[in-house]
C-alpha cells in the first residue's frame, strides 16, 4: 500500500455563494488526494479572506496574479490550482498559473472566446504543467463504460447521436448571482445555454463516440425578453463518418432539472444514458433483450467506483473522479486520454463559435472546426 | 339507456398477415359500435375470400370499386368503410366510397402525394359522408388531457416542442411484407420514416398544441444500403407564434420499439408524455412539484376510459377511441374537432412534401404549407 | 385459414353501472370469438332489459334460472355463459348453467364459501361443460413468460415469493355500488380485501411458481370504522419445498391504483413484474446484467399478443386472452393447464378460509388446504 | 462566515479491504468538517500502520485501548472516533473511548447483544461524550422530508408501514472478507440479515414514522446450506397506535443490489421512497394527483443538500450528512433528535432479539422492547 501524500491545491474564484466553488472543493477533498491550502476566492481581498477562512483555507490572496507568483516561489507552494471564476477570467488566470509551472484544473467553457482558447492552447504547450478541464459528466463510470463499449465495437458502425441538456432555472428573468454573470456576454462569452450546458452535451457525445461532428446547423433563441444570450438551442449534427445527430440545450424547459441525456445508435446496438439515473446504462443489442448495466455491476469494464452497486454515487463522485484522475496525472506527469483538457476546451469554444455562425446564417450548415 | 345498434362497416385491405388490418378490426369491435359485414381484404379474390372468412366477414369482394357500388345499392349495405391498404391505394379507395356517400375511416398518411391529398379534400367536400383519418395516438386519454390543459392555458405561452418517434425494425435490410411496400416509393409515397411515423409525430404535436409549424428544416437519411426512402429524419421546427421545436423520426434505432414521445414547454409549465407509459402525463408547473396525471385519475378532464386507473389501457384502446368517436360522428352527422380528418391528412402530406423540399436544399428552411 | 364462427355467449349480472360486466363484454368481443346474444343482467327484469338493449344483447331474461333452462332448450341457445354477479351468486348461477351443459366463465372468487366451492367442484365434475375462472392477471403474456421460465428452470430452486396487491379506493368509507356489496359479508363472502384482491395475488404467485403454499399466517385488519370485512392483510407463506413468501393485500393504501406486483427469487435468478407496466418482465440472473423481457420481444416463448412490442397491450387484452383461451377450450373440449378453473377456485376459497382461521388465532400458522 | 476548524478524528477498524472504513473516511472528509489524524485500523500493528499510511493518517496504533488512552492524553488528541470494526468489537471499543470523554461515531448494529447495548447505554450516560450511530439511510434529505411531512400531519393517522431491504450478495456461499465475519455469530452477533440490514430497515421506518412497533412476528431462514445465521427474514409488525406493517430483509434475492424501500400510508395520503432513486419522494394525497418531491426542490422543508436538484447526491452524501450533523452536535454539545444514537442502537438490538425470540416460537408475536 502506497502512503497517501495529498497534492497541495489552490483555488481561484469560488467564494461564498458560488455553487461550483464548493463542488470543486468537495471533489478535491472526497478521495483525500488534495489538500486545499491557498486561494484567491474573490477579487475583493476581505471577501476573499472570509471565504477562505470559511473553507478552511490557510493562505488567502486578493489577487490571482500575486498568488501565482508567491505560491510558485514557496517551497510548500501549491502544485495545482482550481479555477472556478466566471468564464471570462478562465483565460488570464489559467495562463498565469501555467506560466509558473502550476497545474491547472479549470472549469468549462475553457475561455470566453475561440481566440483565447487558441492562445491558451499555446500557453499550455509552452508550460511544463498540465491543463485539465472539468467536463465532469464524462467521468461518470457508466459514461466511461459507454465509451469503452463503443470503442470495442459493441454498437457496430455508429449512425445516430441524440444528446440533450435541459434545465429550467432561466424560465423567468432572474437576478441571482448565478444567472447574472451567465447572462452578460462580457463575462460569460458569446454563448448562453450553448456555452453553459451545450458545451457539456457536445463534449459528452464527443467523448463517448470518440467522433467530432464535422458540421452543425444551429437555431438559437432567447425566449425571455431582455435576455442577451441564447437560452435555448436546437442543433443538427453531421459527422464525417456519415453519422448524424441532434443536440438540444435549454434553460427554459419547466420541470427539467439538470437533464443531460445521451443516446447513441449503431448498426448493431444502442446505448442510452440519462443524468438523473447516472449509474444505469441501457444497452440494446439489436434483436436481443435490453440489458441494464450498472455501475460496478456485472459487465462493467471501468473503474471510478467507491461503493458497490445499489449505493448511489452521483454528481459529486463523478466530479471527484476527474480530480482523482487529475491527481494521478499530476503525480505521473502524463495526461490520459480520458481526462478532458485543452483539446476539449478548444472544441468547446469551436462549438460555441460554430453555433453562432450558423445561427447568424439562419441555421445554415457550418464547419465545427473552421 | 340507449339501445345499441351497431354501424355496418366494411373493410378494404387488411388481409391475412397485415398487422394494421387486425388492429382496425379489434378497434371497431372493442366497444361494440360496429358490425364488420363486408370486405375487399385483398385484390386477389380467393385470398380476399379466405381472409374475410377467417375474420368472420360475411360478404367478400375481390374489387373495392365493385364493393363500393354494390354496398351502396343494398338496403343493408355498409354505412362506413375502413381503409387499411398500402398508402398508394388510400386515395382511389377513399374517393370511391366517398362518391357513394359511404363514410371513410382511413389509415395514414392520407394519400401518397400532396396533390392526391388536395384532390381527396375536394372529394370529401363534395360528399355527404365523413372522412376520418386514424391518427390513433391523438386519441389516448392523456394526449387529450394534454391538449385540454394547453388549451385552457396551463402551460402559458408555448415555447418549445420536442417530439420524437423511434423504432428499430428497419435497422437492417428487411424483406418482410411490412417492410417491402413501405420501402417502395410507388406504394409508400415519397416519404419513408417521415411518412410512416413522422406524420404521426407531427400530427401528435400539432394536435396537442393546436399550432401548426410555419417552417421546418429537415435532414433526411437512408442509413441502410439500397434503401430508397429515408429511414431517419432530423427536423427543426419554427412556429409563427415564436415557439420552436425538434422532431426526430427513426426506424434504425436499435432497442427502441415504438418510441413516440412528446414534450411541450411553455413559460409557466411543461408536459411530458411517452408512448410506453401512455396513461401517465407528467405535468411540471414551474417552481412546484411535478404532478403525475393518470388516465381517469384525479385531475382528469377527458373521457376515453373503460376501466379505472391502474388497469392499463393501451394501443388498441386508443385506436378504439377513434372508432368510438367515429361512431358518434357518423350517428350525429358532425365531425368533432378532436377527430382527425381531411385537415390532418393534408397537413401530413404537406409535412412530407416540406421535408423532402428542405432536404433537397441541404436542410434549408421551407414553409410547411406551401 | 379457418372461418371464424363465434361462440354464442350469455351473461348473468353485469348490468348498467357494473364495471366488471363491461370488462367481460369487451374481453369477449375483442378477438371476435364470442357473440353475446342473451343475458340476465339484473334481477329486476326492466333493468335487465334496458341493460341488455344498451349492450346490444338480443334476448333478455329477468331470472338466471329460466335463462339457463330456456337457452339450453333453444337450437340457437348460448353455448357459454359469463357470470359477473356479486360473489354470493356465483355458486347458484354456475350450478344452474353447468347442470344444463352450458360452459361457465365465472368471475372470482369462485363462490362465497369454501363449502360452496367444494359443491361447485362436484357439479363441474358431473357436467359435460367446462368451468373457467377469470383470474385474468395470469393471462398477461409476461406472466405466462415468467411461468414458462420458472418451469424450465431459469431461476433454479425457488426460495422466495413476494407478492402484493395494493389499492386505495376503500381508504375512506364508501357507499358506491362497487363498495357496497363488497363490504357486505352476505354478498361478498367472509373475505374483504383477501377475497376481492388477495385471491388474485395468491393465484398469480401460485400460477407462476406452480407451487401452492402449504401454510400461511395472516394478520387481517379493518382500518375504516364500521367496516365489517378486512381492508388490509399481511400474510406470511411457507411452501413444502422450503420456499417462503409474503403477501400483502390492501385497499387502503392512498396513491396505489391497482398495484399488483410479483417478485420470485430462486438460487440462480430472480423475476420481477408489476401491473402498471405489464409488458415488462425483469429477469435477473445472479451475477449477470439484468434483462428487460418485453411482450412479444426477443426471448419471448409465449403467445397472447396482438400487436408488436411498444404498442401497449393491457388489462383488457389480458382479460381477452382468457376469453380467447376459453374459446379454444370450448371448441376443443379440453381445459388447458394455463386456463384457470375449478382448482384455482377451490384454492382461492381455501386461501380465504385459511386467512380467517389464522387471523382468528392471532396470525398463527394454519394449513392452506385443510 | 465562521472559520472552519476541522474536528480531530480517529478511526478504529476500517483497514485496507474494508468497504465501510473507506465510506466513513469519505463521509468524514466530504464537507471538510473532520481531520482524520489517528487510527487503529487493524489489530495487526503492521497492517494497521500500512493501512493508516495509505489513508493519509499520521498516528497509527495497533491497539484501540492504547489509542484511547494516548489520544486522550495529548493536547492535540482526537476529539471523536469512528468505529468501523466487525460488530462484536463495537461495544468494547465504544466503551473505551467514551470512558476517555472522546465522542464516538459507531457503525451499526450498536453491539453484538442486547445486554451489551444496555451496558453501552449506561456507559454513554456516564460519559461527557456523545454517542452517534451511523444509521446513514435516515440522513437522506428525502427521508428527512418524509419524517417532517408525517410529523406535521400530511398523512393523517398512520395505518400501514411497508419496508424492505433486499440484497443478493449472499445468494451463494461466500468466503469474502465481508461475508466471512458477517456469517460468524461470534463476530456478527445473533443476527444475520436481520442484524446487517434488517436493523437499517427497522430504524428507517421508526425514524420516519416516529413510532416504534410494539410487537413483531418473525419468520427467519438460512437458505444457503451451512450458513449459521439468517439470510432472509419475513416480519410482521404491530404498533400500539393500531398501525401495522411488514418488513422484509433478504441477502439472497438475485438481482437486487441494495434495495431499501419504504412506503407509509395514513388515512389521508401515502409516501413512497426507494434507495435506488434516493432523491425522489412520491407523495400521494388521497384523491389528488401524485406529487414528485425532489431533494432541494419545490416543497422541500429540509436541508442536507450540497448541489441543486438534478445533480444526483447519493449514499456517500447521505453518510456525510450524518457526519456533518455529528460535527455540529460535537461543536454544540447537544444531540439533535434526528441524529441516531443510543436509543436507535438499543432499539436495533431489541429488534434482533425479538426476531430471534419470535422465530424460536414459530413466528409467534413477541414484544419488541421486552
Amino acid at each position: 500500500m502506497t502512503p497517501l501524500v495529498p497534492i497541495r491545491l489552490g483555488m481561484v474564484g469560488g467564494g461564498a455563494g458560488a455553487m461550483i466553488g464548493n463542488v470543486h472543493r468537495i471533489a478535491a477533498r472526497l478521495d483525500g488526494q488534495f489538500d486545499l491550502v491557498a486561494g484567491a476566492l474573490s477579487s475583493d481581498p476581505d471577501r476573499a479572506a472570509a471565504s477562505a477562512a470559511a473553507a478552511g483555507i490557510r493562505r488567502s490572496y486578493g489577487d490571482y496574479a500575486q498568488m501565482a507568483r508567491d505560491e510558485a516561489a514557496r517551497p510548500d507552494g501549491i502544485q495545482a490550482v482550481s479555477i472556478c471564476t466566471p468564464n471570462h477570467l478562465h483565460f488570464p488566470v489559467a495562463r498565469a498559473f501555467l506560466a509558473q509551472g502550476i497545474h491547472v484544473i479549470c472549469d468549462k467553457p475553457m475561455t470566453a472566446t475561440l481566440d483565447e482558447a487558441r492562445q491558451l492552447a499555446e500557453a499550455a504547450r509552452a508550460s511544463s504543467a498540465l491543463f485539465i478541464l472539468t467536463h465532469n459528466y464524462s467521468a461518470y463510470p457508466q459514461i466511461r463504460q459507454a465509451r469503452a463499449m463503443i470503442a470495442r465495437g459493441d454498437l457496430g458502425r455508429l449512425r445516430l447521436v441524440q444528446v440533450e441538456y435541459a434545465q429550467d432555472w432561466l424560465t423567468e428573468a432572474s437576478d441571482s448571482k448565478q444567472a447574472e454573470w451567465r447572462g452578460d456576454p462580457a463575462r460569460a462569452g458569446a454563448g448562453g445555454a450553448i456555452g453553459d450546458i451545450g458545451t457539456h452535451a457536445f463534449q459528452l457525445a464527443r467523448f463517448v463516440t470518440d467522433e467530432l461532428p464535422e458540421r452543425l446547423a444551429a437555431d438559437l433563441t432567447s425566449f425571455v425578453p431582455g435576455r442577451r444570450l441564447d437560452d435555448n438551442a436546437h442543433i443538427l449534427l453531421r459527422y464525417s463518418s456519415g453519422a448524424k445527430g441532434m443536440l438540444w440545450a435549454s434553460q427554459v424547459a419547466p420541470g427539467t432539472e439538470n437533464g443531460l441525456r445521451l443516446r447513441v445508435y449503431g448498426d448493431n446496438a444502442g446505448l442510452e444514458w440519462q443524468h438523473d439515473t447516472p449509474e444505469t446504462l441501457k444497452y440494446t443489442p439489436f434483436g436481443q433483450p435490453a440489458q441494464i448495466l450498472r455501475r460496478a455491476g456485472p459487465g462493467s469494464v471501468v473503474g471510478g467506483s467507491r461503493v458497490p452497486p445499489g449505493h448511489p454515487e452521483g454528481y459529486l463522485e463523478g466530479f471527484a473522479n476527474l480530480y482523482a484522475e487529475a491527481a494521478d496525472a499530476i503525480r505521473g506527469g502524463t495526461h490520459p486520454d480520458t481526462l478532458p483538457g485543452i483539446r476539449d476546451g478548444l472544441e468547446g469554444l469551436a462549438f460555441i463559435d460554430a453555433c453562432i455562425r450558423s445561427n447568424d446564417a439562419d441555421a445554415a450548415w457550418v464547419r465545427v472546426m473552421p
